[in-house]
């Protein structure tokens, strides 16, 4: 039986203000990516999150950003290598002793936004990334697009690179994402995704073209922001397991 | 040989600006307390104030604050103890993390500002302070007033209390610190320092109606972020060294 | 025909995260509280705001709060009289910028939650709001709970200011507000909502224990962060119509 | 009597932490560029400052940049015309209430740092600067770089540019600075300077390869963050004055 994870941004809440559905997506998760503070999460937002996902027995994953709440980590900040990884390791550092106190490890780390764009395919950020996160911790995980630099750098650097596929983004034929702004580029139908899901599971995907190419992921990325997200996770989670796979986080070190 | 320690804030630059000594004063102390980006700091200037203290030998503790930058800390936050335990849990992994890159680990905790003082007095803001750094780490002494609520809490709790004078303050007969409007509360004389630090060392302080009262301290505070703090720190410590004290940092763990 | 004035708190989101139904119930209310960045808002949802109730033809007003994001603005920080005039005075420039852009004026001020608690019952709070506010135009009137410091100040610096009603609070039959905590403190319900809308707007309201006080109020306030918001604004609205009342902000100048 | 006016950075301490000269440097200068609370400063430190200029008859004008404290407005940031325009606004305004409740309208505006550089360049970033101090207020001059997107753009939306001169910075042939990176880039000698801005005050300054360059500047900058920034500002405003000009800020509206 093959396994395979399921991984969602959570703990995106900040102060007085929510965002996702944290409660409503945790119970068809098995990864948790939570927020540092940097992009978003305050010290009680991952406190809760980590609470909520331990509850569901869900691993939880540092999900470090440019620090920039008002841009979401959606814009790249001009940071040095060192005020990268000096960045990367306070976030690391918070979130991780947070958990800590609650009895929980963390067990991978994802980028998040530009900081996970830029170091798909950008050397400089890639190396900076993992260079934080193993002076971290050399057993966590990190998960990043098969192929991208982020991978590769991973990999030199002696950290597991835990490949990730997309369940409702579309694919061109090279195995990259198709851009956002592509017709049908994100998918809004849970069946379409379930069904994306399960291929990618079993290491394949069919490509814009109509052309099915190989893909190896150990994780899939819902997405838990939209209003849908919860129906979006269960209709996935319940498709990979009625075809028989367990579903469960990558074991680290 | 009695051994006393050193201590002083340190780390308290935030972003292009600069504050303090710490270059200069490094050399004079034993325990440096590194501010982990609430009241001060950032992941930059702990990162250089980590790599400073290595360099000198001394020892690396954390001085979490109210997380406002503009007030400096010195303005209390009305946090409740939940509030407080996950935002100091916070504080204390950034630094946590941040020196655990360079090989260095945390050797004590040291509130800052308004959260000093509040939790010298007030007892729920000691359990929450305590009980954050026990979930911490439960080898982490706390430096503290003696006497204090702080102190108290952490005998409690099983926390080593470090008890903590002031070399330049003076002192009411009970004990305690002199306002700091009083006259003569604060001193700027090096060598008035150094006299009222071996008195400390020795387990005793002229109060300021003249009498001498015991009191136990392992730890001196000096300040450092006066113009003339390099000299103060120096005259300090060679005064203790000259009358036979080892200097060097409370052992943990 | 009696006029009154509907006032609603608006432009709360920050950056990604949106709170409360701005679109929705801009169309029930007469006069929007602005949030300016302190408590809540940032320069784009404040452009966005104003140019919303513009489009409603609802008087803009401005909502300024404790500088304080994640405690939004509902907690006091300890601030000086000359930091709080400050502060108010640049919350106040930003949001009046950004409205002159677009051809609008602020046509009032609204303290936000822990100021806007305090400046009621500390003078010297009430003294600094009601200084800044001046310093900023004499022509602004400033909404305030009848009875308070705040209200009482502004008469005595020549500042107009205009008593505020609740229409979903319980009054006390000293004609404050029923304590948060009390039971049915807050209502729920819009009829009885629009009941206790229509009374205050004739000037008088049953307090709790079934008196029935005079009250003068000139402007009444709408709660925008539940659920059910826009309803509970169209009830009212619609209600306060029906019987006649003239919908309209204060007139300043 | 030819004029010419002296410009410096002002106002860009934050909180506790001091930046710059401003009380040494303020009595040789005629225009302060005062930070707006985005890059640097906050509310009291504008209003000191304001209250500063006041006091020595120097204009005040709006320094705003990207609202980025750790990175002191350095580094660009990814913000689309339109919230580019709302973030200056926001900026504007708050300078321009804290010193009108001082009796002190603005009379200029020089972008900070990295918005100056991009908008010197990038006719989208020049476009968006223009704009919103348009909206703001047609009577405002804008400080540029002579030649730049930022002139050419204010001229066509009808806004009065001002060209700015460097003291201490070697010129290319072309008009452009050299590069900071270049020997003898940078200039810390003040008879270097004032010789520079004599010359610069004529209408030419001699480039790094020895010719001598026609440029019409109305303004010249001295930078006031260096320890020798107050002789600095003395030696170049006395050159000047002995020289027979006029020191005046350029008169608006």
């Amino acid at each position: 039986m093959r396994t395979i994870d399921i991984n969602c941004d959570m703990g995106e809440s900040y102060g007085p203000w929510k965002m996702g559905h944290d409660a409503e997506v945790m119970p068809f998760i098995t990864s948790a990516n939570v927020a540092c503070g940097g992009h978003a999460g305050d010290p009680n937002v991952m406190a809760k999150t980590v609470s909520l996902a331990q509850q569901f027995g869900v691993s939880v994953g540092a999900h470090p950003g440019y620090p920039d709440l008002p841009g979401f980590g959606r814009r790249a900040l001009a940071l040095t290598p060192d005020e990268l990884q000096n960045m990367l390791l306070s976030q690391l550092g918070s979130l991780s002793a947070i958990a800590h106190s609650q009895a929980v490890e963390l067990n991978h780390i994802k980028p998040h936004g530009a900081l996970y764009n830029l170091a798909c395919v950008d050397i400089v950020t890639a190396r900076a990334v993992v260079s934080a996160v193993k002076a971290f911790s050399t057993a966590l995980p990190i998960y990043c697009l098969p192929g991208s630099e982020l991978e590769e750098e991973a990999k030199k650097q002696g950290i597991l690179a835990v490949p990730e596929g997309f369940v409702d983004r579309a694919y061109e034929p090279n195995g990259l994402l198709a851009d956002r702004n592509t017709p049908d580029a994100v998918a809004n139908d849970p069946e379409w995704a379930a069904k994306q899901a399960l291929q990618l599971a079993m290491g394949s995907v069919q490509a814009r073209n109509g052309v099915t190419i190989q893909l190896r992921v150990d994780t899939l990325c819902i997405h838990g922001d939209t209003p849908g997200a919860p129906l979006f996770a269960k209709t996935v989670s319940d498709a990979l397991t009625k075809a028989g796979f367990a579903l469960a986080a990558p074991r680290h070190g």
